[in-house]
C-alpha cells in the first residue's frame, strides 16, 4: 500500500437550475473492500456519452473561470433538463484503464494488473472497482491501449447483435470515420456484415478506403441520395445507426431505404414497400429537431438506442462474449486513436471545454488523471 | 341469376405524373367462378385509407370536371410518388358490403345472403368475391350495418393486440372522436384496457364521454400537456396510435410519456427513463413532416404502422377470431355513423370529392354504388 496518497482529486459536475459548476475535488482515496480493488487512473476518454453529464445542456459559448471552478450557462428553455440533477456534485467519466495498486480480501491477484473498467467516476486519479468487472489487458498492454475497452467497442458489438436479433443482413451508419466507425468498418470486415459508412466530407472517405470500407458516401457531395440509394440497394442494407440524430439524414435514410426496396422488388401500393426500414439514433451531433417526411412508406421506424438496455437483454453469457472479443482484439479491430491528452487540471480549463465539446468526429481526448 | 344487367359502373383512379383523373367506367358484369360469388354492393365507406389511392398527392383545391372525368393535379415535388402506378386505371374502395345475386360451384349457400367483404374494388355495382372471404351478416342486417366490418374494427382489434404483443398495458389514442376512435373507447371498456383518447375539441370531448371515454385530453386547451401527462401517469398508458401523423403531436406525447415515467419512478439519468416509450403513425391527416426533438429520454420510438401486417404476422387463427368478434359486436361495439350518403355519380362531384377529402373527424361518407 505505499505510494497511495491519502487524497486525490476528482472531477465533479453540478448543475443548478441555470448553469454547470465543473470542479476538482480533493477527496479521501477509497479503500477496497472484500472482493474489490483500487485502481491508480492513466487514462480516460472523453466520449461524447460523457458529455451528457460533464457539461449537460449548458452552452459551451458561455464557458468561463469563476475562481478554482469552470462554470457555463444552462439556456432558461433547458433548465427542466436538470430537474433530477439539481444540486448534487456528480462524479464523470465512463471508463477507463490504470493500474491496480491495492486489493481488499479475495482481489489480491489482480494487484500490480492493468485493467480497464467501466461505470462512472473516471475521471479520478484513483477509483474503487469490483474486481470481477475488471477487464485485465493482457501483461505488457499500456493502460492508454485499454482505455476505451467498453463503450466504442461493446457498441459496435450490440449494433451487430441488434441486426441480428431483428433480422436485418446489413447496416448503414453515419458520422461514420468516428473511432467508433473505424472499428465498426473493421468488425464488419471480419465478420463479412456489408456495411454503408456515410461521412461528411472527402477527407473522411478516404480515411474510411484506406482501412478497408468498401462503401462510402459522402452527404456533401451533390448526388449523395443516388449514391445512398445505390449502396442500400446493393447491400440490402435496412437498418441504420444514427450519431447525428437531429435534421435532415435520418429521413434521408429512409427515403433512400424506401427507394432501394421498391428498386429491389418492384409493384405499386399505395402503402410504400413492404420492407421493414429501421433508424436508431444513438447520439445528438445535431441536436435540432429529427424531421421525418414519412416518405418511406408504412413499413418504418425511428427511434433511440443506447449500449445499456442492450447488455441488460443480451444477458450475462453474450455480454461475457462480447468482452472477450473485446480484450482479444483491442490492438486491431477495437484500438482507439486519440488527437489530444489532457491532465484533470487541463480538462477544466474552458478553452479545452470548448474543444472537446465539440464532439469533431476527428478529434478524441484522453483524460490523463495522473499526468 | 335474372336481374343481372350485362354492365355495370366502376369507379377507377388513374395517375400521370401531373394529374389524377377519376372516371365511371362501364364494364362487363363479372361472372363468379368455382368457389366464388358475386355481391350487388350496396354499401361502401369511403375511409381515410381510401383516399391514398383515390386522390393520391393531387391538391383537392385543384378538382374540376374535364369531361365526363373529374381531375386534380400533383404538386410537382410530389409527383414521383406516383411513380409505379402511372398510366394504370386502379379501381378503389377497400371494403363494402351487399347481397349474393349468384354463385358459382360450390358458393350457392350464399346466394341472398347480405355479405361484408373487404380487399378493393369496392366502388362498384358488382363485385366478386370468394366465398370464403365473404362475412355472412346475421339475417335481417341491412348491408349498410356491415359495410365498415373489416378496415376500422380490425384496426381497432390489431391495435390491442399489438398493445399486448409489446407489452404495454394501456393505450392513448389521437383523433380519438373518430369512427374508429369510438370503436376503439367501447372496446377498451369491454376489455378493461386504460384508454387516453387525444380530441380537437370541447365537442368531441363530450361526445367520448358520453359513451364512456374515461379519460379525455382536448389538445385545443391551453393546459393540454399537463392534462395528457398526468392520464399517462395515471394509466400507464405508453404506446400511442395517432392518426395525425404529421407536425408537433407524436413528439408532445413521448415527451408526456417521459413526465408519466419520471414521475411513477423518480431518479436522474442523463439518458432519461428506462420506460420504452412507443409512438405509432396510423393515418396521416396532417402531412407536415414529424418532428421529434428527442426530449424523451433515448427509449423511444416513432412508426409506421398498418393494419394488413399485422394480420399476416398474427396468422389466420387469431384473424378468425378477430372476425367472429367483429360479426357478433357489429351493432354495438363496431357500429359505425355515416354523415354522408353518395351514389358513384356523386362520388366523381369535385365539391363533394373536395369534402370527402377533408378527412374531418366528425364526417363519414358512404358510398351507394347502386343507390
Amino acid at each position: 500500500m505505499t505510494d497511495i496518497p491519502a487524497t486525490h482529486l476528482r472531477l465533479l459536475t453540478t448543475a443548478s437550475e441555470d448553469r454547470i459548476t465543473l470542479t476538482l475535488a480533493s477527496e479521501p482515496v477509497p479503500q477496497p473492500g472484500e472482493g474489490e480493488v483500487l485502481v491508480r487512473m492513466e487514462a480516460a476518454p472523453i466520449n461524447p456519452s460523457d458529455l451528457g453529464l460533464l457539461l449537460g445542456p449548458a452552452d459551451p459559448a458561455t464557458l468561463r473561470r469563476e475562481g478554482e471552478a469552470t462554470v457555463a450557462d444552462i439556456p432558461p428553455q433547458l433548465s427542466r433538463a436538470v430537474g433530477a440533477r439539481l444540486g448534487q456534485a456528480l462524479p464523470a467519466g465512463n471508463e477507463g484503464a490504470g493500474t491496480v495498486v491495492a486489493a481488499g480480501a479475495g482481489a489480491e491477484a489482480l494487484v500490480g494488473r492493468t485493467v480497464a473498467i467501466a461505470g462512472g467516476q473516471m475521471y479520478a486519479q484513483y477509483r474503487v472497482a469490483k474486481a470481477r468487472e475488471c477487464l485485465p489487458l493482457p501483461e505488457g498492454t499500456p493502460a492508454e491501449a485499454g482505455a476505451s475497452s467498453f463503450v466504442n467497442p461493446m457498441t459496435a458489438l450490440a449494433m451487430l447483435g441488434t441486426m441480428r436479433r431483428e433480422e436485418y443482413e446489413a447496416l448503414v451508419h453515419t458520422a461514420a470515420a468516428s473511432n467508433l466507425g473505424q472499428m465498426l468498418v473493421k468488425l464488419c470486415a471480419a465478420e463479412g456484415v456489408p456495411l454503408v459508412n456515410i461521412v461528411r466530407s472527402a477527407e473522411q472517405a478516404a480515411l474510411l478506403r484506406g482501412i478497408g470500407a468498401t462503401h462510402v458516401v459522402n452527404s456533401g457531395d451533390p448526388d449523395f441520395r443516388k449514391q445512398l440509394t445505390a449502396a442500400i440497394t446493393e447491400t440490402g442494407a435496412f437498418l441504420a445507426f444514427d450519431a447525428i440524430g437531429g435534421g435532415k439524414l435520418a429521413n434521408q435514410i429512409l427515403q433512400a431505404m424506401e427507394a432501394a426496396a421498391q428498386a429491389r422488388s418492384p409493384g405499386f401500393s399505395v402503402y410504400g414497400s413492404t420492407q421493414m426500414k429501421q433508424v436508431y439514433l444513438y447520439g445528438a451531433l445535431d441536436t435540432s429537431p429529427t424531421e421525418i417526411t414519412r416518405g418511406a412508406g408504412m413499413a418504418w421506424g425511428v427511434g433511440g438506442w443506447l449500449l445499456t438496455p442492450y447488455l441488460q437483454r443480451a444477458g450475462a453469457e453474450e455480454v461475457g462474449r462480447m468482452r472477450t472479443k473485446v480484450a482479444e482484439n483491442l490492438t486491431t479491430i477495437f484500438a482507439s486513436h486519440y488527437t489530444s491528452r489532457i491532465t484533470l487540471a487541463e480538462a477544466l480549463e474552458p478553452e479545452t471545454v470548448r474543444a472537446y465539446a465539440r464532439r469533431a468526429t476527428r478529434e478524441k481526448y484522453l483524460l490523463l488523471p495522473n499526468g
